[in-house]
């Protein structure tokens, strides 16, 4: 339900801000991942701040979004949620 | 020679963009970046892709660009340097 649908170059993507208490865990989420994302050849964007990490899915191929998008962010939920 | 201000939501940040043979060296960068983030206190924000990495340094509390920001690219660089 947090993911959302934006537009960004042309490209519609899948988007969804995650927060943490601090830079530490917003890395080790960053960390995550990017573990899953190597493990599943599909990567996304990712953007590291204090206390929040932004994570994109779109796939590079199509310009835009496929279902394997929507299985990442699914995983990418249960990521986060393994860390609360 | 490769940061460039840039002003977002009305603050003066420094940006440069590395770039990187793949996303597992990418995201080797950003733990880097991110470890002396936490040994100085002091915290980028940084956009992870695949080969690409963007940091971007300004102070929080000035609202803008402090003497220490430069510093903090300059180590940045040599992060950098010392992975090519």
């Amino acid at each position: 339900p947090d993911w959302t649908v934006i537009e960004q170059d042309g490209i519609r993507r899948l988007e969804r801000v995650f927060t943490f208490k601090n830079f530490a865990q917003a890395l080790a989420f960053t960390n995550k991942v990017g573990e899953l994302a190597e493990e599943e050849g599909h990567h996304p964007s990712i953007a590291l701040e204090w206390g929040r990490v932004g994570v994109v899915w779109w796939t590079h191929a199509i310009h835009g979004l496929h279902r394997n998008d929507f299985i990442m962010a699914a995983k990418t939920d249960k990521v986060y949620d393994s860390m609360h």
